[in-house]
């Protein structure tokens, strides 16, 4: 009796990027006080008002089985959302929902990729990308990008990997980098996935924390809609984290493939969850404009504090709940700046290494915590970084 | 671009069982009364006092990111319940929680299989078994059962497909047969597994619906604890079909296999439905007695109304929310029986076709409306198949 080998498979390679997340987790629970900037994840809870909406949805009965790709009402909203945001007709029946963005994520991999096939993905990548896709079977092959490119994958470097590859995963706005893929970026994908014939796989779940600039879903990109596959979720829009509420947008026999995908492993998503995330789609962009707020006033205090540091570059900052912070100047790699910065200051932030090699020699800082104490952390992370260097 | 080959061998070769669901679900559209005996799924809705208690944990600010293999509260109390029950020593860290017990199934088998391996289950099975091992790259191979054996697997039976087989799947109480599998198939199958060193899967959800003798977890038989993966929910117990709430219990290594994987597929289980289950499993046997006794009442006005009739023969239910009737002497099969009850009688039933070739010449009963209309249904079904029988 063994296990399969795929679970093997899932972790290899993998640096252990959890190890300041521990340490940081077993000083608070020993009563030390520690700044924590590690997870994506909002200082506040789920809106009250959508925990009523599920409360009422469910007394009202909502509580059997759901239709495996959704309820219609649900799937007709995101279509139109999707729609209004990029001009692209889109159907309820293009868009399927799945027990969170992570679901959703694993669902398309599977949808798509057989036992050996090559699937690409960014680095630096969130940490999941390399274990969903090889726990599909398939190949996880890297595209790596460039520090001094702000981490853009570059056309050139994808073509130069993607012969007898099926799909590239890319995500914008980016966690770890907070970067905005641009148009040029885009275009550049574009071509090199119709030049071999890829899917594209889009993860645009911060794609209502716009700093800079504007979001472009490749999916509106002309000759794009066919073969892009846009992974939603209401987790970082609606502080909905906890509820795992996501979904796909795709071309509608994608869509039923992934529908006869779930109903064999979920078998659908709570309707009170559905119906509660249908209330908050329905709130309106002022609501998503509260939601991203805080991290729009931290991102700012992390520029102004970081402006003219010698020790710290600063990758532009343009979306999404992160600051990429390079550290190379102070001659430390991510994973010791991290521990050396918990060890001296208190102050949890994730080493560059643990999304991947790209990112070595920095450090991701989630902008989770409240204003005041996010701008302590970061002046004195600063200045621990000018002592570093010297 | 093309869709993986998974997704068509997912389907293959499968009867369609729903055009029974699919004719009563447009009837009803229209306006015609239908008593529907299909779905497995209770004639009430999840208790208020449980969606209170979700609502009381979401409010209380349990809506971030769940952990991953579940809260361990939840695990703790599953694997007290699990010893109570079993008296097999069961610790926390042989649980993990998954989004249902769909979810629970296809996990366990993702965690044992790789793409090619046999993985064994037993016909007549719940409609998304093949689909769910299919799912994971292996080959689902049947165990075929005979109705003149209560569908009950034979040890020689298995030991024939077991070689190069790695895992068995079994259903105890059994949907769709509504039988109970006694110690001496359970020392069957035990047997057979180890002396072809296969994992089992018991998938046990329906153990509080026991209506004669006692429901036997295999895991509970000597040698068998480190081979056996228990498969458990809160759907049919307590009425919580919609909450997506299951589970499984395994020998520690592989739960955490199990956890890897789901870390990457599912990423968590909402906290407050994971308050809400451990809530209602916390009110005792008496509310879960209080949830099957509507299926106990309408099992007995089943065999009351059956008994003696020359067209059916009914196979001996004794758990589980369904009976199984062999509809042979008719001279229909399961599907033109079911078809003709509908057109004659308004009344849909499964047709045994849709669980496996064993079943054919079988219809699958759903005790799942109110009394009074089951005794209706019931009466005029036994009525229909007397005058088919002429």
């Amino acid at each position: 009796m063994k296990l399969a080998q795929r679970i093997g498979h899932i972790t290899q390679g993998g640096t252990d990027g959890w190890e300041i997340y521990y340490r940081t987790r077993d000083m608070i629970a020993a009563g030390e006080r520690v700044l924590t900037l590690t997870i994506g994840e909002h200082d506040i809870g789920t809106d009250p008002a959508i925990l009523k909406a599920m409360y009422d949805s469910a007394s009202a009965g909502n509580t059997g089985y759901a239709f495996g790709p959704g309820n219609q009402d649900l799937r007709q909203e995101i279509a139109a959302r999707v729609q209004a945001r990029t001009g692209v007709p889109t159907g309820w029946d293009n868009v399927v929902i799945t027990p969170g963005g992570q679901a959703a994520l694993f669902a398309i991999h599977m949808a798509l990729l057989d036992q050996g096939d090559r699937a690409l993905y960014c680095d630096p990548y969130y940490a999941t990308y390399p274990g969903t896709i090889r726990a599909t079977g398939a190949e996880a092959a890297v595209v790596p990008t460039r520090s001094a490119e702000d981490f853009l994958p570059q056309e050139a470097t994808i073509r130069a990997l993607a012969q007898g590859a099926k799909t590239l995963l890319i995500n914008t706005p980016n966690n770890p980098t907070g970067v905005i893929y641009p148009r040029a970026t885009l275009e550049g994908i574009r071509r090199a996935v119709e030049a071999e014939d890829l899917w594209l796989i889009s993860d645009e779940v911060y794609d209502t924390q716009i700093w800079e600039g504007e979001h472009l879903s490749p999916r509106a990109l002309p000759g794009m809609t066919e073969r892009t596959i846009v992974v939603g979720s209401m987790s970082k829009s609606h502080a909905m984290t906890g509820s795992r509420l996501g979904w796909i947008v795709a071309p509608t026999e994608v869509a039923e493939a992934v529908t006869t995908l779930t109903t064999n492993t979920t078998y659908g998503v709570p309707a009170f969850i559905q119906d509660a995330a249908l209330f908050a789609l329905r709130q309106g962009p002022g609501f998503e404009e509260k939601i991203a707020a805080p991290f729009r006033r931290r991102r700012e205090i992390a520029m102004r504090a970081l402006q003219g540091s010698n020790a710290i570059r600063v990758i532009p900052a343009s979306g999404a709940m992160y600051v990429m912070l390079d550290i190379r100047a102070t001659g430390l790699s991510g994973n010791d700046f991290a521990n050396r910065l918990l060890d001296a200051e208190r102050i949890a932030v994730m080493p560059g290494e643990s999304f991947g090699a790209a990112s070595a020699g920095h450090v991701r800082v989630a902008l989770t915590i409240a204003d005041d104490l996010f701008e302590e952390a970061i002046g004195r992370l600063a200045a621990f970084a000018e002592r570093a260097t010297g």
